[in-house]
Protein backbone atom coordinates (compact mmCIF):
# COMPACT_ATOMS: atom_id res chain seq x y z
CA UNK A 1 0.00 0.00 0.00
CA UNK A 2 2.29 2.62 1.05
CA UNK A 3 4.62 1.82 -2.25
CA UNK A 4 1.57 2.47 -4.52
CA UNK A 5 0.93 5.14 -2.40
CA UNK A 6 4.11 6.91 -3.33
CA UNK A 7 4.17 5.82 -6.58
CA UNK A 8 0.81 7.72 -6.69
CA UNK A 9 2.41 11.22 -5.77
CA UNK A 10 5.35 10.70 -7.43
CA UNK A 11 3.03 11.07 -10.62
CA UNK A 12 1.83 14.66 -11.37
CA UNK A 13 -2.06 13.89 -10.93
CA UNK A 14 -4.21 13.51 -13.80
CA UNK A 15 -5.45 17.42 -13.74
CA UNK A 16 -2.36 18.63 -13.98
CA UNK A 17 -1.18 15.92 -16.42
CA UNK A 18 -3.40 16.96 -19.06
CA UNK A 19 -3.52 21.03 -18.14
CA UNK A 20 0.38 20.37 -18.72
CA UNK A 21 -0.07 18.41 -22.17
CA UNK A 22 -2.87 21.07 -23.17
CA UNK A 23 -0.45 23.71 -23.24
CA UNK A 24 2.65 21.92 -24.61
CA UNK A 25 0.08 21.65 -27.59
CA UNK A 26 -1.39 25.03 -27.59
CA UNK A 27 2.40 26.27 -27.76
CA UNK A 28 3.54 23.66 -30.24
CA UNK A 29 0.52 23.93 -32.85
CA UNK A 30 -1.57 27.39 -31.51
CA UNK A 31 -4.48 26.74 -29.48
CA UNK A 32 -7.45 26.35 -32.79
CA UNK A 33 -5.01 23.39 -34.57
CA UNK A 34 -5.26 21.43 -30.87
CA UNK A 35 -8.02 19.01 -30.77
CA UNK A 36 -9.17 17.63 -26.89
CA UNK A 37 -8.08 14.46 -28.75
CA UNK A 38 -4.76 15.53 -29.15
CA UNK A 39 -4.97 16.79 -25.55
CA UNK A 40 -5.58 13.28 -24.20
CA UNK A 41 -3.70 11.32 -26.66
CA UNK A 42 -0.31 13.10 -25.38
CA UNK A 43 -1.46 13.11 -21.97
CA UNK A 44 -2.55 8.91 -22.23
CA UNK A 45 -5.75 9.42 -20.87
CA UNK A 46 -9.45 8.58 -22.17
CA UNK A 47 -11.89 11.67 -23.67
CA UNK A 48 -13.55 11.22 -20.30
CA UNK A 49 -11.07 11.83 -18.04
CA UNK A 50 -10.27 15.51 -19.88
CA UNK A 51 -13.92 16.53 -19.38
CA UNK A 52 -14.16 14.95 -15.55
CA UNK A 53 -11.96 18.15 -15.18
CA UNK A 54 -12.50 20.50 -17.72
CA UNK A 55 -15.77 21.45 -19.39
CA UNK A 56 -14.35 22.65 -22.49
CA UNK A 57 -11.17 23.44 -24.24
CA UNK A 58 -11.31 26.66 -22.65
CA UNK A 59 -11.49 25.42 -19.27
CA UNK A 60 -7.93 23.69 -19.40
CA UNK A 61 -6.55 27.40 -20.81
CA UNK A 62 -7.91 28.81 -17.12
CA UNK A 63 -8.05 25.50 -14.73
CA UNK A 64 -7.18 27.65 -11.29
CA UNK A 65 -9.97 30.04 -11.62
CA UNK A 66 -13.23 27.93 -10.22
CA UNK A 67 -10.93 27.46 -7.58
CA UNK A 68 -9.67 30.85 -6.74
CA UNK A 69 -13.25 32.43 -7.21
CA UNK A 70 -14.27 29.94 -4.79
CA UNK A 71 -11.12 30.67 -2.26
CA UNK A 72 -12.13 34.52 -2.96
CA UNK A 73 -15.92 33.64 -2.06
CA UNK A 74 -15.04 32.27 1.30
CA UNK A 75 -12.13 34.86 2.20
CA UNK A 76 -15.08 37.26 1.83
CA UNK A 77 -17.55 35.44 3.44
CA UNK A 78 -15.24 35.33 6.05
CA UNK A 79 -15.27 39.08 7.01
CA UNK A 80 -15.54 40.45 10.43
CA UNK A 81 -17.54 43.49 10.74
CA UNK A 82 -14.55 45.64 11.54
CA UNK A 83 -12.87 44.74 8.29
CA UNK A 84 -13.03 48.25 6.52
CA UNK A 85 -14.96 47.13 3.33
CA UNK A 86 -12.51 48.68 0.78
CA UNK A 87 -8.99 46.99 2.03
CA UNK A 88 -10.88 43.68 2.19
CA UNK A 89 -11.85 43.64 -1.13
CA UNK A 90 -8.39 44.24 -2.53
CA UNK A 91 -6.93 41.94 -0.06
CA UNK A 92 -9.65 39.61 -1.67
CA UNK A 93 -8.11 40.64 -5.27
CA UNK A 94 -4.63 39.99 -4.52
CA UNK A 95 -5.62 36.19 -3.81
CA UNK A 96 -6.07 36.32 -7.69
CA UNK A 97 -2.75 37.92 -8.09
CA UNK A 98 -1.02 35.11 -5.98
CA UNK A 99 -2.63 32.62 -8.10
CA UNK A 100 -0.74 34.39 -11.19
CA UNK A 101 2.48 34.89 -9.70
CA UNK A 102 2.65 30.97 -8.15
CA UNK A 103 3.47 30.08 -11.46
CA UNK A 104 4.91 32.85 -13.50
CA UNK A 105 6.13 30.38 -16.58
CA UNK A 106 2.72 29.35 -17.13
CA UNK A 107 0.92 32.63 -16.22
CA UNK A 108 3.17 34.33 -18.61
CA UNK A 109 2.59 31.52 -21.57
CA UNK A 110 -0.86 32.03 -21.22
CA UNK A 111 -1.33 35.51 -21.20
CA UNK A 112 0.46 35.38 -24.90
CA UNK A 113 -2.36 32.87 -25.92
CA UNK A 114 -5.14 34.94 -24.64
CA UNK A 115 -4.12 37.82 -26.08
CA UNK A 116 -4.17 35.75 -29.80
CA UNK A 117 -7.17 34.15 -29.54
CA UNK A 118 -10.57 35.78 -29.43
CA UNK A 119 -12.40 33.05 -27.97
CA UNK A 120 -10.08 33.01 -24.90
CA UNK A 121 -10.33 36.55 -24.43
CA UNK A 122 -14.49 36.42 -24.18
CA UNK A 123 -13.94 33.70 -21.65
CA UNK A 124 -11.11 35.55 -19.87
CA UNK A 125 -13.83 38.78 -19.48
CA UNK A 126 -16.58 36.50 -18.22
CA UNK A 127 -14.00 34.91 -15.52
CA UNK A 128 -13.17 38.41 -14.58
CA UNK A 129 -16.63 39.49 -14.84
CA UNK A 130 -17.48 36.76 -12.24
CA UNK A 131 -14.66 38.11 -9.56
CA UNK A 132 -16.24 41.58 -10.01
CA UNK A 133 -19.47 40.57 -9.17
CA UNK A 134 -18.10 38.54 -5.73
CA UNK A 135 -16.36 42.09 -4.93
CA UNK A 136 -19.62 44.05 -5.64
CA UNK A 137 -21.53 41.82 -4.14
CA UNK A 138 -19.62 41.89 -0.92
CA UNK A 139 -19.42 45.41 -0.98
CA UNK A 140 -23.11 45.99 -1.72
CA UNK A 141 -24.04 43.94 1.75
CA UNK A 142 -21.45 46.30 3.54
CA UNK A 143 -22.86 49.72 1.95
CA UNK A 144 -26.54 48.43 2.08
CA UNK A 145 -27.45 51.04 4.48
CA UNK A 146 -26.64 53.91 3.04
CA UNK A 147 -28.00 56.30 -0.01
CA UNK A 148 -25.96 55.22 -3.06
CA UNK A 149 -24.92 51.65 -1.81
CA UNK A 150 -25.03 50.08 -4.39
CA UNK A 151 -23.09 52.76 -7.19
CA UNK A 152 -20.52 53.02 -4.98
CA UNK A 153 -19.97 48.67 -4.42
CA UNK A 154 -20.11 48.49 -8.13
CA UNK A 155 -17.72 51.70 -8.60
CA UNK A 156 -15.31 50.27 -6.21
CA UNK A 157 -15.62 46.48 -7.16
CA UNK A 158 -14.69 47.70 -10.77
CA UNK A 159 -12.34 50.23 -9.59
CA UNK A 160 -10.43 47.13 -7.81
CA UNK A 161 -10.17 45.03 -10.87
CA UNK A 162 -9.44 47.38 -12.69
CA UNK A 163 -6.31 48.26 -10.43
CA UNK A 164 -5.39 44.59 -10.40
CA UNK A 165 -5.15 43.94 -13.88
CA UNK A 166 -3.12 47.37 -14.57
CA UNK A 167 -0.56 45.43 -12.20
CA UNK A 168 -0.87 41.69 -13.29
CA UNK A 169 -0.35 43.03 -16.85
CA UNK A 170 2.30 45.18 -16.13
CA UNK A 171 4.33 41.80 -14.39
CA UNK A 172 3.08 39.62 -17.30
CA UNK A 173 4.47 41.88 -20.14
CA UNK A 174 7.82 41.59 -18.06
CA UNK A 175 7.60 38.06 -18.59
CA UNK A 176 7.01 37.77 -14.49
CA UNK A 177 10.53 39.19 -13.66
CA UNK A 178 8.85 42.15 -11.48
CA UNK A 179 7.80 42.50 -8.32
CA UNK A 180 4.07 41.38 -8.46
CA UNK A 181 3.22 41.83 -5.54
CA UNK A 182 4.70 45.70 -4.97
CA UNK A 183 3.12 46.37 -8.78
CA UNK A 184 0.13 45.26 -7.21
CA UNK A 185 0.04 47.33 -3.89
CA UNK A 186 0.89 50.62 -5.09
CA UNK A 187 -2.40 50.10 -7.83
CA UNK A 188 -4.74 48.93 -5.05
CA UNK A 189 -3.08 51.88 -2.84
CA UNK A 190 -4.61 54.11 -5.33
CA UNK A 191 -8.14 52.47 -5.54
CA UNK A 192 -7.60 52.55 -1.32
CA UNK A 193 -6.53 56.11 -1.45
CA UNK A 194 -9.74 57.10 -3.88
CA UNK A 195 -12.22 55.23 -1.69
CA UNK A 196 -10.63 53.87 1.34
CA UNK A 197 -12.54 53.77 5.13
CA UNK A 198 -15.64 56.44 3.89
CA UNK A 199 -15.08 57.46 0.29
CA UNK A 200 -14.21 60.71 -1.10
CA UNK A 201 -17.81 61.84 -1.09
CA UNK A 202 -20.20 63.66 -3.84
CA UNK A 203 -22.53 66.08 -3.94
CA UNK A 204 -25.62 65.45 -2.16
CA UNK A 205 -23.39 64.05 0.82
CA UNK A 206 -23.66 65.58 4.06
CA UNK A 207 -22.99 69.08 4.09
CA UNK A 208 -19.82 68.91 6.78
CA UNK A 209 -16.26 68.05 5.76
CA UNK A 210 -15.16 64.50 5.97
CA UNK A 211 -11.68 63.43 6.47
CA UNK A 212 -10.87 59.75 6.12
CA UNK A 213 -7.15 58.50 6.27
CA UNK A 214 -5.53 56.02 4.48
CA UNK A 215 -1.64 54.87 5.29
CA UNK A 216 0.11 57.85 4.66
CA UNK A 217 -2.46 59.99 3.26
CA UNK A 218 -6.06 61.44 4.46
CA UNK A 219 -8.16 62.62 2.06
CA UNK A 220 -10.74 64.97 3.11
CA UNK A 221 -13.65 66.45 1.23
CA UNK A 222 -15.83 69.17 1.82
CA UNK A 223 -18.60 71.37 0.26
CA UNK A 224 -17.31 74.55 -1.55
CA UNK A 225 -19.55 76.38 1.24
CA UNK A 226 -18.23 74.66 4.34
CA UNK A 227 -16.69 77.07 6.82
CA UNK A 228 -13.29 77.07 7.31
CA UNK A 229 -12.93 76.06 10.73
CA UNK A 230 -14.85 73.04 10.27
CA UNK A 231 -12.60 71.66 7.52
CA UNK A 232 -9.50 72.42 10.04
CA UNK A 233 -11.00 70.92 12.90
CA UNK A 234 -11.89 67.71 10.74
CA UNK A 235 -8.02 67.37 9.40
CA UNK A 236 -6.96 67.30 12.84
CA UNK A 237 -9.32 65.09 14.22
CA UNK A 238 -8.45 62.44 11.82
CA UNK A 239 -4.41 63.26 12.05
CA UNK A 240 -5.16 63.04 15.88
CA UNK A 241 -3.97 66.40 16.41
CA UNK A 242 -6.55 68.03 17.40
CA UNK B 1 -38.74 58.66 -59.19
CA UNK B 2 -40.37 61.29 -56.56
CA UNK B 3 -42.86 58.03 -55.97
CA UNK B 4 -40.72 55.42 -56.01
CA UNK B 5 -38.67 57.30 -53.42
CA UNK B 6 -41.71 57.81 -51.40
CA UNK B 7 -42.36 54.31 -51.31
CA UNK B 8 -38.46 53.82 -50.33
CA UNK B 9 -38.80 56.03 -47.54
CA UNK B 10 -42.46 54.71 -46.11
CA UNK B 11 -40.84 51.12 -46.05
CA UNK B 12 -38.34 50.93 -42.96
CA UNK B 13 -35.09 49.80 -43.78
CA UNK B 14 -34.18 46.16 -44.24
CA UNK B 15 -31.73 46.48 -41.58
CA UNK B 16 -34.52 48.04 -39.05
CA UNK B 17 -36.92 44.81 -40.55
CA UNK B 18 -34.40 42.22 -39.87
CA UNK B 19 -33.92 43.45 -36.15
CA UNK B 20 -37.59 43.67 -35.81
CA UNK B 21 -38.52 40.19 -37.45
CA UNK B 22 -35.29 39.09 -35.12
CA UNK B 23 -36.75 40.76 -32.07
CA UNK B 24 -40.34 39.21 -32.52
CA UNK B 25 -39.18 35.76 -33.09
CA UNK B 26 -36.70 36.03 -29.84
CA UNK B 27 -39.88 36.73 -27.54
CA UNK B 28 -41.62 34.23 -29.45
CA UNK B 29 -39.69 31.28 -29.38
CA UNK B 30 -36.91 32.51 -27.61
CA UNK B 31 -33.61 33.55 -28.94
CA UNK B 32 -32.06 29.84 -28.70
CA UNK B 33 -34.80 28.40 -31.07
CA UNK B 34 -34.51 31.19 -33.48
CA UNK B 35 -32.26 30.88 -36.34
CA UNK B 36 -31.18 33.38 -38.92
CA UNK B 37 -33.47 31.49 -41.42
CA UNK B 38 -36.17 31.85 -39.29
CA UNK B 39 -35.86 35.39 -39.14
CA UNK B 40 -35.00 36.39 -42.61
CA UNK B 41 -38.36 34.34 -43.27
CA UNK B 42 -40.04 36.46 -41.52
CA UNK B 43 -38.72 39.79 -42.91
CA UNK B 44 -38.67 38.54 -46.42
CA UNK B 45 -35.23 38.59 -47.37
CA UNK B 46 -32.49 36.48 -47.93
CA UNK B 47 -29.95 35.18 -45.66
CA UNK B 48 -27.29 37.29 -47.77
CA UNK B 49 -29.29 40.49 -47.12
CA UNK B 50 -28.68 39.26 -43.34
CA UNK B 51 -25.25 38.73 -43.21
CA UNK B 52 -24.34 42.07 -45.23
CA UNK B 53 -25.42 43.43 -42.07
CA UNK B 54 -25.07 41.42 -39.03
CA UNK B 55 -21.68 38.82 -38.81
CA UNK B 56 -23.63 36.90 -36.33
CA UNK B 57 -27.49 35.85 -35.06
CA UNK B 58 -26.24 37.42 -31.66
CA UNK B 59 -25.44 41.02 -33.53
CA UNK B 60 -28.38 41.64 -34.18
CA UNK B 61 -29.15 41.95 -30.58
CA UNK B 62 -26.96 44.79 -30.36
CA UNK B 63 -27.28 46.45 -33.66
CA UNK B 64 -26.50 49.80 -32.70
CA UNK B 65 -23.00 48.57 -30.50
CA UNK B 66 -20.79 49.55 -33.76
CA UNK B 67 -22.46 52.84 -34.35
CA UNK B 68 -22.31 53.95 -31.05
CA UNK B 69 -18.58 52.72 -30.22
CA UNK B 70 -17.35 55.08 -33.72
CA UNK B 71 -19.63 58.10 -32.22
CA UNK B 72 -17.59 57.13 -28.57
CA UNK B 73 -14.63 57.23 -30.64
CA UNK B 74 -14.95 60.16 -33.02
CA UNK B 75 -16.08 62.10 -29.81
CA UNK B 76 -13.09 61.51 -27.64
CA UNK B 77 -10.69 62.12 -30.68
CA UNK B 78 -12.39 65.28 -31.42
CA UNK B 79 -11.72 66.70 -27.46
CA UNK B 80 -9.80 69.78 -26.88
CA UNK B 81 -6.95 70.30 -24.46
CA UNK B 82 -8.75 71.94 -22.31
CA UNK B 83 -11.45 69.14 -21.88
CA UNK B 84 -11.28 67.94 -18.03
CA UNK B 85 -10.42 64.74 -19.26
CA UNK B 86 -12.97 62.63 -16.16
CA UNK B 87 -15.64 64.86 -17.26
CA UNK B 88 -14.86 63.96 -20.74
CA UNK B 89 -15.29 60.49 -20.70
CA UNK B 90 -18.34 60.88 -18.39
CA UNK B 91 -19.74 62.73 -21.51
CA UNK B 92 -18.64 60.14 -23.83
CA UNK B 93 -20.36 57.61 -21.63
CA UNK B 94 -23.69 59.42 -21.95
CA UNK B 95 -23.59 58.50 -25.77
CA UNK B 96 -24.01 55.14 -24.57
CA UNK B 97 -27.61 55.71 -22.78
CA UNK B 98 -28.95 58.18 -25.02
CA UNK B 99 -28.47 54.61 -27.17
CA UNK B 100 -30.67 52.41 -24.99
CA UNK B 101 -32.78 55.30 -23.96
CA UNK B 102 -33.42 56.50 -27.34
CA UNK B 103 -35.32 52.73 -27.69
CA UNK B 104 -36.85 52.48 -24.66
CA UNK B 105 -39.01 49.21 -25.74
CA UNK B 106 -36.00 47.93 -27.35
CA UNK B 107 -33.83 48.33 -24.92
CA UNK B 108 -35.91 46.79 -21.96
CA UNK B 109 -36.56 43.51 -24.07
CA UNK B 110 -33.10 42.83 -25.26
CA UNK B 111 -32.53 43.27 -21.06
CA UNK B 112 -34.48 40.74 -20.31
CA UNK B 113 -33.06 38.56 -23.51
CA UNK B 114 -29.78 39.25 -22.33
CA UNK B 115 -29.73 37.89 -19.15
CA UNK B 116 -31.55 34.67 -20.07
CA UNK B 117 -28.77 33.87 -22.41
CA UNK B 118 -25.53 33.33 -21.63
CA UNK B 119 -24.38 33.83 -24.90
CA UNK B 120 -25.64 37.16 -25.11
CA UNK B 121 -24.40 38.08 -21.71
CA UNK B 122 -20.92 37.21 -23.18
CA UNK B 123 -21.51 39.22 -26.23
CA UNK B 124 -22.14 42.50 -24.16
CA UNK B 125 -18.99 41.76 -21.38
CA UNK B 126 -16.99 42.00 -25.06
CA UNK B 127 -18.86 44.83 -25.96
CA UNK B 128 -18.51 46.85 -22.46
CA UNK B 129 -14.87 46.01 -22.87
CA UNK B 130 -14.63 47.48 -25.94
CA UNK B 131 -16.34 50.64 -24.39
CA UNK B 132 -13.95 50.85 -21.50
CA UNK B 133 -10.93 50.50 -23.67
CA UNK B 134 -11.72 53.08 -25.16
CA UNK B 135 -12.76 55.37 -22.34
CA UNK B 136 -9.16 54.16 -21.16
CA UNK B 137 -7.06 54.99 -24.41
CA UNK B 138 -8.29 58.74 -24.31
CA UNK B 139 -7.43 59.13 -20.67
CA UNK B 140 -3.84 57.01 -20.91
CA UNK B 141 -3.27 60.00 -23.69
CA UNK B 142 -4.26 62.21 -21.80
CA UNK B 143 -2.48 60.87 -18.76
CA UNK B 144 0.53 60.57 -20.52
CA UNK B 145 2.93 62.72 -19.31
CA UNK B 146 2.29 61.28 -15.33
CA UNK B 147 3.77 58.71 -13.04
CA UNK B 148 0.94 56.50 -13.08
CA UNK B 149 -0.86 57.86 -15.97
CA UNK B 150 -1.95 54.55 -17.56
CA UNK B 151 -2.93 53.38 -13.73
CA UNK B 152 -4.90 56.15 -13.54
CA UNK B 153 -6.55 55.93 -16.97
CA UNK B 154 -7.27 51.96 -16.22
CA UNK B 155 -9.18 53.00 -12.93
CA UNK B 156 -11.10 56.38 -14.30
CA UNK B 157 -12.40 54.00 -17.30
CA UNK B 158 -13.60 51.19 -14.98
CA UNK B 159 -15.08 53.61 -12.93
CA UNK B 160 -16.99 55.26 -15.26
CA UNK B 161 -18.12 52.28 -17.00
CA UNK B 162 -19.23 51.18 -13.77
CA UNK B 163 -21.27 54.23 -12.89
CA UNK B 164 -22.84 54.02 -16.10
CA UNK B 165 -23.90 50.28 -15.82
CA UNK B 166 -25.20 50.72 -12.38
CA UNK B 167 -27.52 53.66 -13.42
CA UNK B 168 -28.41 51.99 -16.95
CA UNK B 169 -29.38 49.01 -15.47
CA UNK B 170 -31.77 50.59 -12.49
CA UNK B 171 -33.07 52.08 -15.81
CA UNK B 172 -33.74 49.13 -17.64
CA UNK B 173 -34.92 47.60 -14.59
CA UNK B 174 -37.65 49.98 -14.19
CA UNK B 175 -38.62 49.36 -17.53
CA UNK B 176 -37.75 51.93 -18.81
CA UNK B 177 -39.90 54.62 -16.73
CA UNK B 178 -37.17 56.24 -14.75
CA UNK B 179 -35.68 59.14 -15.79
CA UNK B 180 -32.37 57.73 -17.04
CA UNK B 181 -30.58 60.75 -17.73
CA UNK B 182 -31.24 62.10 -14.06
CA UNK B 183 -29.74 58.59 -12.94
CA UNK B 184 -26.59 58.96 -14.55
CA UNK B 185 -25.84 62.28 -14.01
CA UNK B 186 -26.37 61.22 -10.31
CA UNK B 187 -23.91 57.83 -10.59
CA UNK B 188 -21.14 60.00 -13.27
CA UNK B 189 -21.64 62.84 -10.89
CA UNK B 190 -19.87 60.36 -7.91
CA UNK B 191 -17.46 59.10 -10.29
CA UNK B 192 -16.10 62.70 -10.83
CA UNK B 193 -16.40 63.78 -7.25
CA UNK B 194 -13.78 61.21 -7.25
CA UNK B 195 -11.64 61.24 -9.67
CA UNK B 196 -12.52 64.48 -11.66
CA UNK B 197 -10.21 67.35 -11.97
CA UNK B 198 -6.85 65.69 -10.40
CA UNK B 199 -7.44 62.99 -8.58
CA UNK B 200 -7.66 62.38 -4.67
CA UNK B 201 -3.84 61.40 -5.10
CA UNK B 202 -2.53 58.25 -3.12
CA UNK B 203 0.50 57.45 -1.52
CA UNK B 204 3.78 57.86 -3.31
CA UNK B 205 2.27 61.21 -4.80
CA UNK B 206 3.89 64.73 -4.18
CA UNK B 207 4.39 65.47 -0.41
CA UNK B 208 2.43 68.76 -0.58
CA UNK B 209 -1.63 68.49 -0.20
CA UNK B 210 -3.51 68.82 -3.41
CA UNK B 211 -7.17 70.41 -3.31
CA UNK B 212 -9.17 69.48 -6.07
CA UNK B 213 -12.39 71.39 -6.81
CA UNK B 214 -15.50 69.52 -8.22
CA UNK B 215 -18.77 70.93 -8.88
CA UNK B 216 -19.83 71.53 -5.39
CA UNK B 217 -17.37 69.75 -3.64
CA UNK B 218 -13.69 69.97 -2.78
CA UNK B 219 -11.47 67.11 -2.39
CA UNK B 220 -8.20 67.58 -0.83
CA UNK B 221 -5.59 64.43 -0.45
CA UNK B 222 -2.43 65.51 2.39
CA UNK B 223 -0.05 63.18 3.47
CA UNK B 224 0.01 62.99 7.06
CA UNK B 225 3.00 64.72 8.15
CA UNK B 226 1.51 67.85 5.96
CA UNK B 227 1.85 70.78 8.25
CA UNK B 228 -1.41 72.23 8.58
CA UNK B 229 -1.18 75.80 7.25
CA UNK B 230 -0.33 74.04 4.32
CA UNK B 231 -3.47 72.22 4.23
CA UNK B 232 -5.06 75.38 4.69
CA UNK B 233 -3.51 77.69 1.93
CA UNK B 234 -4.23 74.87 -0.70
CA UNK B 235 -8.16 74.96 0.61
CA UNK B 236 -7.97 78.43 0.32
CA UNK B 237 -6.35 78.59 -3.06
CA UNK B 238 -8.90 75.79 -4.39
CA UNK B 239 -11.87 77.77 -3.02
CA UNK B 240 -10.23 80.95 -4.20
CA UNK B 241 -10.53 82.40 -0.56
CA UNK B 242 -7.13 83.10 0.13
Amino acid sequence: MSSSSAAQAAKPPMRDALVAAAFQLFLERGYEQTTVDDIVALAGVGRRSFFRYFPSKEDVVFPDHERCLADMTAFLAASAKEDEPVRRVCDAARLVLRMYAENPTFSVQRYRLTKQVPGLRAYELSVVWRYERALAGYLRGRFADRAGGTLRADVVAAAVVAAHNNALRSWLRSDGEDDAGAAVDHALGYVQAAFGQEAPGHPGGPDHPRAEGGEDVVVLVARRDAPLWRVVREFETVLGRG
